[in-house]
């Protein structure tokens, strides 16, 4: 029985600039404006935003993180709470990752076999699994808008050999997580391309989750190390292997240069952990590229951070008392710095968007990075 | 010269419920309503709160601290900023102490002598000096809407002798504080009492300050240690002995239950760390009492922290959710609990003020308290 009132997970482009698509990704939960940027909030939380705030900057939609919530507060617990928008008063969709990412990367002692991966926490030494079925399960607790199906992300560099295996033990495991998947109007469930930096396993892998058939296809086990040139023509070769009529997603990427360069080559949506780690480290973005405020040369400088920009941090304060709140150790810092960075990320987006919508794409991208490479304005 | 449109610095009593006291002081940054709480902005920033935040909780005015902005950014460097409301983007009135309390509690080989106190920074080791007139003048650079006079902090216990020794050079100071201090329109210089917990040592500081004459009085040297009566007895003593035409003002008080007794024995402006440093130890304030939000009875409760709340923590965000933050080591647990306690505080002053407006203060009172005593509520 489908609710009336609840929208079709759907998928719809508006316009191209040669490879890159303006769309809208209708969901249960909201829409969203592609190309997009998902801030990431892993445990629950955007760090140092209020969920109000973040929706102030134009973003749409959110990422949370199976491995860190099914470690602390536990995914039943979440589902007890409402779900994890509830939980986290996001009130707009959710997309979960899987926890394999996580898993490999910060989970103690763990043993991945051919059915999953058994691991301890990183939090208490706990020690869990996670397999394709459990993963999908985890995430329908926490009543995700979007599942990404569980798997190996490719380490850089792996062999041929290497990256084969994993990618079919990936496939595999999709296939599992398509079957675990419990439809339901406005959700969808993302497969993830893999292959490493090899374009015929990235062929082979994309016609196995075509042939699935997911809700949208991520770009996985890329951003991981590789050279920048490979990733792009990873994404040029990948791209146009995935349907038409369902947004495309890089995980993990990235910096504005390489989310324009993403963009151009047809990808639709994105997250990154770089603005709001960035932002608790006194790293701004800006339209001048970016900016240390630790840097002594802002400690009298009455200017805003980014001239161009119309976030409260912009708005109301001087580089000065940031970079004085930030030597001073000042929690109002990270709070302000990351509202910026989340800022600056969505207003990139929204250019983005504009620059398809009118066909001025390579101009754009052309300005921005102008503006980017220009450096910080001058000191006083 | 008096530029006309700046107000004069007045208090004006405007009603009073037995000793307490209801009254509006008007300066040249805007009005204060009484009594008053007074966030503690230390650095330059009321930790974990943007100023808009602070504003809307509220607050009319907010303290700075002399001691922590001469060492970082430095008194000249922030009068070259604007001074400290511009550089922390507070419009509104700021109250700044001296200093000496700080150099006695932070400062490394501080050294007394009775022109003034060296001491080494408890940032970088480099060496100061403060005297009255450094610390006036300090006051100055910041454009302190209310100068405290520079003092000795009577320690407790401290005997009678020393205690008399100690608020006689702090008597002496508060002379050549007067004669530093730059008059400007709607801008205060404020005297403070002391003589530990000795009547007669209080009566003769009193009548020293009033000699000497100041836009309002502090009472200093309490919620240092003493017994919760010894400090209402000072109270009790001090008070009646200060002009009924000027604000008086108990400094780093303190619990609700003790602004509380004070206001009824007539004290009109508080400041205190408790709100703002609780909120980063998941300790909060509310009507049914201090609640830890690190206890596990928390973590599956759906009910906002305080029913009573308008504040966006208790109107957005569950107990469970706060405890997921804390535990989890999220910024946003100290942001929104900070935010509760500070709208806790100031909606506790705005209780007090409307009920000493309509003579029920003893009502009030008897009501905040048996709430507060009745203890959190039952767990689900």
């Amino acid at each position: 029985m489908t609710d009336p009132i609840v929208p079709a997970f759907r998928y719809t482009r508006l316009a191209t600039d040669g490879a890159a698509r303006l769309g809208r990704v209708e969901t249960a939960h909201g829409a969203i404006d592609t190309p997009a940027f998902m801030p990431v909030g892993t445990a629950a939380t955007v760090k140092a935003m209020r969920p109000e705030s973040v929706a102030e900057t134009g973003a749409q939609i959110v990422l949370g993180n199976t491995y860190h919530l099914m470690l602390r507060p536990g995914a039943e617990r979440v589902a007890r709470l409402g779900g994890l928008r509830a939980f986290m008063a996001w009130p707009g969709p959710v997309l979960t990752d899987s926890g394999g990412f996580q898993v490999m990367s910060l989970a103690k002692l763990r043993r991945l076999d051919d059915d999953g991966v058994t691991f301890q926490s990183h939090v208490d030494g706990s020690r869990h699994r996670l397999t394709p079925e459990r993963s999908v399960e985890i995430q329908h607790l926490l009543g995700a808008t979007i599942t990404m199906a569980f798997d190996e992300c490719t380490p850089y560099p792996a062999t041929e050999e290497q990256a084969a295996a994993s990618m079919r033990l990936s496939m595999r495991w999709a296939g599992r997580c398509r079957a675990a998947f419990v439809e339901r109007p406005g959700h969808a469930l993302f497969g993830i391309v893999q292959g490493g930096v090899y374009p015929h396993l990235r062929t082979e892998s994309a016609a196995a989750l075509t042939g699935i058939g997911f809700d949208g296809y991520a770009i996985g086990g890329l951003a991981v190390g590789e050279p920048h040139d490979a990733m792009l023509r990873m994404l040029e070769h990948t791209a146009p292997l995935l349907p038409d009529d369902r947004p495309r997603y890089l995980m993990g990427v990235g910096r504005p240069q390489d989310i324009l360069a993403a963009v151009r080559r047809g990808v639709d949506m994105f997250d990154c952990v770089m603005p709001t780690r960035s932002g608790r480290t006194a790293q701004a973005f800006t339209r001048r590229g970016t900016v240390n405020l630790r840097n002594a040369r802002h400690a009298e400088d009455p200017r805003p951070l980014d001239e161009g920009c119309s976030c409260p941090c912009c708005q109301g304060h001087t580089r000065a008392y940031l970079h004085h709140l930030i030597r001073a150790g000042e929690i109002l810092g990270p709070m302000l710095l990351t509202w910026h960075n989340l800022q600056y990320y969505q207003d990139l987006m929204a250019g983005i968007r504009a620059a398809i919508a009118e066909g001025r794409l390579d101009a754009f991208a052309t300005a921005v990075l102008a503006g980017y490479e220009a450096g910080d304005v001058e000191p006083l």
